[in-house]
């Protein structure tokens, strides 16, 4: 069955995105400029430019591939992706030069600020996952754009408060995303949680297709990582992108493993692979500033690669019993059992029986982000001489996840309102207009 | 049914690759040689290198994959467009450096000698995209070689008769490519155009290779744009990228705007996004040396996307129209008078009518071309200070466009027409051998 | 029918990925650390990094992709090649620099030795491709780790007996995979090489995935080439990336002509496409040293596109012919002859008879990369001044030759053996144990 758009709805699609457009048009033509000065941030021009074309690739490739495992929206999640990704870009260039429009009255254009922009869109690239194959291309647009919002506020926050480095602040966007993501979805979708969405159904034909996105990712991840590191200093840069790699590729194996010891006939679960060979690269980006040693890397990438694929198989665990009205819990009491560790399971559960996650992000971005958090912590206090400068230290690291969950959740809450609303309003008006036109062809 | 080759034709595939092929390595025995001095045009070997992938990703990946979607076709695609880039690439490679053969003797191989070849070839894949699905593959390497003769001819009248910078005439390869391939295509197959090609059938299920194709032209075109910019002005190619990423980006989320509109359902036409979205990449190629603003990069990317798609879906209710032989124009006349500009609708229905464009390189190269060249020449009298150099500007730059279109024009009938009569006399050849072979028979 | 592994097989890749990857860690934990110099051989960290990405790239969508071809093993080869590839290159960085580790108890990473472990893994993923779709995973992370450690002791003993530069040496990776992968293929499926495999029929569907992963193989073949080559000659990369583009344009169109001369109906053959336009990097890549003129690269890409395509269509009739138990050669006699060089034939079909080799990697890589030592040797000898050096150098490069060649068939030897022992002692087991199941429910 084709997907129920109201009709009113379909008819504004093209106008809100000329009306966005035209919008964006006019605010570079009073204030956007191209930087005269190229070598910025201690990069030459065609340094600055790889790094951009590689964090290109993976929004393009990477994140529009990987959602073409739905059967119905396979054809349609490249073509969206590119509508959200590059409305989202030109208005993260214009949010994150807010300060500097300001001051100067100038948005100053240069590669680092193309680069930062195609990361603030990767943080709404990773929260749309959660709501992609049930939401229509207005809304996506629309949470997309408040999504980067929220972003960059958080990032404000952090920078005004608590001095965090915009570099370090960026990497938490898989947290952030993925919180907001869970939110939006949390709020639009608990209602009628128990059918199965028809759009929703994987098809393993364009399996394919969705593992190519995965590598994409994969292999770009390590520039996508190192790509706000200043070019002053290339033993960080290659810190970062060998820690990356060598955590990419424990995360890999790992995750193959722990697929293979889920599975019952030892057969690798491709989904499994798809999202959770990520989960490494995911965790080092957020835990970077600290990570010195490759063994270090290796064992967050570890560590990542196993948590997220228990808690991908436990949230489908949860799902299908979700779907099946609790009976299948009741059914096969071991399959739930077999999963270890009963207390996580539980909040999963409360978590997969309240919300729908359509590409799994809290198992991809959410919890690797925060165990990301978490081994920054440890290592943190762990470089720390004395007792004082430690305890500063984690109250400072401790505030810094707090600030972002709240801005998260809040922005998440905000979204979802205001989109159930639109939506309840949308459809009051076109049940009154059908009873209207009903009741004058009587 | 599988394509009807004639025989003769069939065993001569095999052999003439080998001559043109032998004769190539023996022009490069004779002639060619690695140039000593790397850094040509102010850039490094590494930079040149990634320049030279980059374009070449564009070629195989882009132009290969972007062809997949006719049914019949999409396997052999990427194959003809590998064999016929490579020999292009290597014709291109020793037309260009015909002089420097002159004058010394040597044709020299550095970096960029190879990325302007590889320019050349995307001239030909264009004019290629016109007739694909519609001849074999040895009428596909004949038209190839000789529309790259055709435009290396035009750079050469340009540069002598007009001084136009290489750089800047080889952006035109738009233009020139797109009326060459509509003149051999209209002396092609004017006569049959009532007959729909059985090979031209499109595959949804092929759509994301196609798709995929696409992105790949998307991602690395401000690759393209900027790769014969000299290494010399770094902040010339920033604006260069930053430009070409603007305009792809708003020609994206316009031609989706436009596509949802004219879609009665109010959903995406994925061919529409196909052709459309690369507008802006191409009219900001054209215009190029002149645009200063990101606001103009923008606004010349929001007015390319708008006439390359509607212009497209004109030419696919002309091209509906012409199949039913004119009895869906009278049946559906709103459909047509949907299409607002009906002046403009005229003019590409003779076009549709006498011609059979397979890609629909008319709307995705031709038009946001000849915008490119308007803007160009709009800001170029802008920018002048006084009168006399306005309107002397104005003349030299109307005269390149003329000497582009008619070269394009005057090759495009050559090639048209030598393919038609060796066709002819093939078929001839083909029809008494068939006879005698007959009456032998009896 | 879904693969028979034997359960005891399936219960142990979980634990056994996991216990590989925990004494990874240990090593890197106890030994490796970044290197604090980061201009490793005369190259920045940008340019070492586009080099590192250039050969990730092929490593996991050239070679994944490639072996998409399959039916069965579509979907899990991409998998399977991206757990092998991991794997491999954390052993590879190990074994590659434990003399590092002998003399300063140190592993150092930087980029160099990433891209160096990389070369490795390629090795081993040219082994894989003789028993690809007929081998567990399990088998193939053993044989995968067993061919690196072979590879790299032949590095090891052509560096100390021969003084061959690491550069040269690993060019010869070719030749060394493929007999590596011959030799293994040979010793597991001799056997029961009468019957067909059913994993590995091919499927014309996902034929575009194979094609894509070919061309991302032949478009960064050339960075391939030049990774290992110091970055203080820039002249040398940019004659080494010149020469491998000239070779792979040849090797591409003679490819199309081969294929085209033999199909009876004068169409492309994919097949042919897809394992030999790649011939031509083989060659260059032996014979890179040497390699001064273009014409001598064209030449070399030409001779092992002819070689290689004619390599393939015997191979391929071999099959036929071994399949149909001798029966087709009687009926067909004349597409036997059909392939005029009927001694090179008869050793084919004595190869065709014995081993089974998935995907052609002896006409791919074997083949080729003989033809490239030849063409090294050749040019060596033309080079030389006066006899007594032409023989020596004869000498040194037969030599060469020889050791890479025995250490290849002998860790070819010992990796079938071993896994042929280790098969036979499950099988034994798992008899035993079937028996003693049976015996009890009695």
């Amino acid at each position: 069955m084709a997907p129920q758009y109201a009709p009113s709805l379909r008819s504004r699609l093209g106008p809100l995105l000329f009306v966005l457009q035209t919008g964006f048009i006019l605010i570079f033509a009073f204030c956007a400029e191209v930087d005269s000065n190229v070598n910025v941030n201690g990069s030459t021009f065609k340094d600055s430019y790889t790094d951009f074309q590689d964090v290109n690739v993976m929004v393009m490739f990477g994140f529009g591939f990987m959602c073409t495992f739905l059967v119905r929206h396979g054809f349609s999640a490249v073509g969206f992706n590119l509508l959200v990704a590059t409305m989202t870009t030109q208005w993260a260039i214009i949010l994150n030069n807010v300060e500097s429009w300001y001051y100067s009255g100038k948005i100053r254009l240069n590669m680092r600020s193309l680069v930062v922009a195609e990361i603030c869109t990767v943080s709404a690239l990773v929260s749309i996952g959660a709501v992609l194959g049930k939401t229509n291309p207005v809304q996506l647009v629309f949470i997309a754009l408040l999504e980067v919002s929220g972003f960059v506020l958080n990032e404000w926050l952090l920078l005004n408060l608590l001095k965090v480095r915009p570099g370090n602040s960026m990497m938490l966007l898989h947290i952030f995303g993925a919180f907001f993501g869970l939110t939006v979805t949390w709020i639009l979708y608990r209602k009628d949680s128990e059918q199965r969405f028809e759009k929703e159904k994987v098809d393993h034909k364009s399996g394919l297709f969705s593992m190519l996105g995965t590598v994409f990712l994969w292999v770009f991840w390590p520039s996508f990582n190192s790509a706000l590191l200043s070019g002053r200093s290339p033993v960080r840069k290659l810190e970062c992108v060998c820690s990356s790699y060598l955590a990419l590729a424990v995360s890999a194996v790992t995750a193959a493993a722990v697929s293979v010891i889920f599975n019952p006939k030892g057969r690798f679960n491709l989904l499994h692979l798809q999202s959770c060979i990520l989960s490494g690269g995911v965790a080092i980006g957020v835990s970077m500033p600290v990570v010195l040693q490759p063994w270090e890397a290796m064992l967050i990438g570890f560590a990542a690669a196993i948590l997220s694929t228990i808690g991908f198989h436990l949230l489908q665990v949860g799902t299908t019993i979700k779907h099946g009205n609790c009976v299948l819990l009741l059914i096969h009491p071991k399959r739930a059992l077999n999963s270890r560790s009963f207390l996580f399971f539980q909040i999963h559960m409360l978590l997969a029986f309240q919300c729908h996650d359509t590409r799994a992000i809290l198992s991809t971005h959410g919890l690797p982000g925060l165990l990301g958090w978490l081994a920054h912590f440890i290592l943190l206090i762990r470089q720390c001489d004395d007792h004082t400068t430690a305890v500063r230290f984690a109250v400072f690291h401790i505030c810094t996840l707090l600030i972002t969950i709240t801005t998260s959740l809040s922005m998440g809450i905000l979204t979802g309102t205001t989109a159930l609303c639109w939506d309840s309003l949308k459809c009051v008006t076109f049940r009154v207009s059908v009873t209207i036109t009903h009741a004058k062809l009587r």
